[in-house]
């Protein structure tokens, strides 16, 4: 008899099997939007480049991917699952191309973002109709569109609120965790709430997978916020330092300016003051604060978390191995 | 015995009687959203100004107001509607917020838009939280989140085809017809359509009180047209030919482009191609070709469509004689 972890296949193979097993859906859904929107969606997957030559897909499909696996743990059929993996995978492209936009970011993915290459008003409009399309998709799977009606709320809340804290000199701990919570936490939680619900699960085992999905997101959070200091900027393709240089009150950044650390007090007395400061010194007293320990530590704190919280949902299961391995991969991984 | 022409109130006193009837509800909905999207929101209904002083209410209320009376005609609780108004009039501004985004407007409601006092990021943001929350809202008062996003799906499809038409030289009358049902037609649709669900509404009456709110809408579309080149400034607020200025597309516009007449020709010879012309000149070659008469004609014949539609659906209620007024009212406005 093999056990769970003999037949769980490896993550990034789980990856390319989400992505794979929701491609044709999400190409059907796409696919009947009118032009330019659905050339515009199109290029920002990577499906095609701008002139419409077929390019290679970008992004790595884990929302989708926790949407088929949580359907699977509870024992249901993947297909159940589609529209809602679709869904998940299309909420977040919404926020991405808006985020593009409001940001003025110009590079994502390695590639120009689609306001650069479309204009500001076309990938806004292709934001807006990818987000209705999410929501038609669940409303017309099930009864669960207020469920994701009600994560997208929380995901727009969390970027209203790291929005206004760019404003703010006294951002608290726990108002940057909430925010976290909100920005990356909500929609992992309903890429997996939605999973069970399409797979039969039980009340208990809904709130247990969507429990797994917002540690797992918050734990991710903490990544992306290191990486965003210490990253490698070959394997981001981001610059060193490079939310140090945008003044971002991400977790480690918070946690040392409230650490009441001579360290965390130095940072602060320059970090909201001074037009220019030297990222690199500003990068050791995040550290010497204690602000990197603790993004690590409670990174690691919340993948067990999750973990715990996944093997009581679905225990033994092929897909409750292959959840654990993304889980693992999202928190280990170097960009 | 009164008749329903002498119980009904007129248009005026409908609208504001519409407006004071969801303004709790969307207050509460509104009011429970976090800062600045909550204040930002605020300001773009008029609630406040940007410093948060007590200000007019801005909007005529039309698709909330739709919505109570598509109720009550066929026999509803208004109370009933309540949600699914505030949701129109949520999906309603919403667009806005976004179109001035994407048209650069400056202008609104003789106030200077959202974005130009908050930010682009700000009201972008805002515009996708009130698309959100109206979902949620319909989601949450029963099953019909789907026809609300399918119409949301049609609106941005209309706008996505306007957009569009600005780089072509060759949209033909079915085209911009078509463009003006999605980007006009739709939310009227359904302000009416969920307003009869929330009723009881037999299907019949459903698909006919749907209908209703369509054919108005697009006799709105051909006003607002209408307006757009010979409307007066002092009363639309926006310069004299404005539409022409901006080359719009619009239906008495391509109904001359399209005509096969010397004038049609002649205004197409200069249209498309030259940086610089006499609006005035583009007008009358516009009237010459019968686009002015032909629009004029087709919201009259819509007018008289939209109403046999109504009288059939519910014939005999004050709320038909108060619908009657209300789409007389925006028909005949001269802004």
């Amino acid at each position: 008899m093999t056990t769970v972890h003999e037949r769980a296949r490896p993550a990034a193979e789980v990856l390319e099997w989400g992505r794979a097993t929701v491609d044709p859906a999400m190409r059907e859904a796409v696919g009947a939007l009118p032009d330019p929107v659905r050339h515009i969606a199109g290029y920002h997957f990577g499906w095609w480049d701008a002139t419409g030559q077929p390019s290679e897909p970008t992004g790595k499909a884990l929302r989708p991917t926790l949407t088929l696996l949580a359907c699977q743990a509870v024992g249901g059929d993947v297909e159940a699952a589609v529209p809602a993996a679709v869904a998940v995978e299309l909420v977040h492209d919404f926020s991405l191309l808006h985020d593009d936009v409001m940001d003025g970011d110009r590079t994502r993915r390695h590639r120009p973002t689609a306001w650069t290459v479309f204009g500001t008003g076309p990938a806004i409009l292709t934001g807006d109709v990818l987000l209705t399309l999410a929501v038609e998709l669940v409303a017309a799977a099930g009864p669960h569109a207020r469920i994701l009606t009600s994560a997208v709320l929380d995901l727009l809340g969390g970027q209203n609120a790291d929005t206004s804290f760019e404003q703010r000199d006294d951002v608290t701990l726990s108002e940057c965790v909430a925010m976290a919570v909100g920005k990356t936490g909500a929609l992992l939680r309903v890429s997996c709430t939605l999973g069970a619900l399409a797979g039969g699960a039980t009340p208990d085992q809904v709130a247990r997978l969507g429990l797994f999905g917002e540690h797992l997101g918050l734990a991710f959070q903490h990544v992306d916020d290191l990486l965003g200091i210490w990253g490698d900027p070959a394997a981001t393709g981001k610059p060193v330092h490079s939310d140090l240089l945008n003044r971002k009150k991400s977790l480690p950044v918070v946690a040392a300016l409230t650490s009441g650390t001579p360290a965390g007090d130095e940072l602060a007395s320059f970090y909201f003051a001074q037009p220019e400061f030297d990222p690199a010194r500003a990068a050791a007293l995040v550290e010497q604060a204690g602000g990197r320990d603790w993004s690590r530590e409670r990174a690691a704190q919340l993948l067990r978390q999750a973990l715990d919280t996944l093997n009581v949902a679905a225990p033994d299961t092929t897909a409750t191995g292959e959840l654990t391995a993304l889980a693992r991969m999202a928190v280990d991984r170097t960009h």
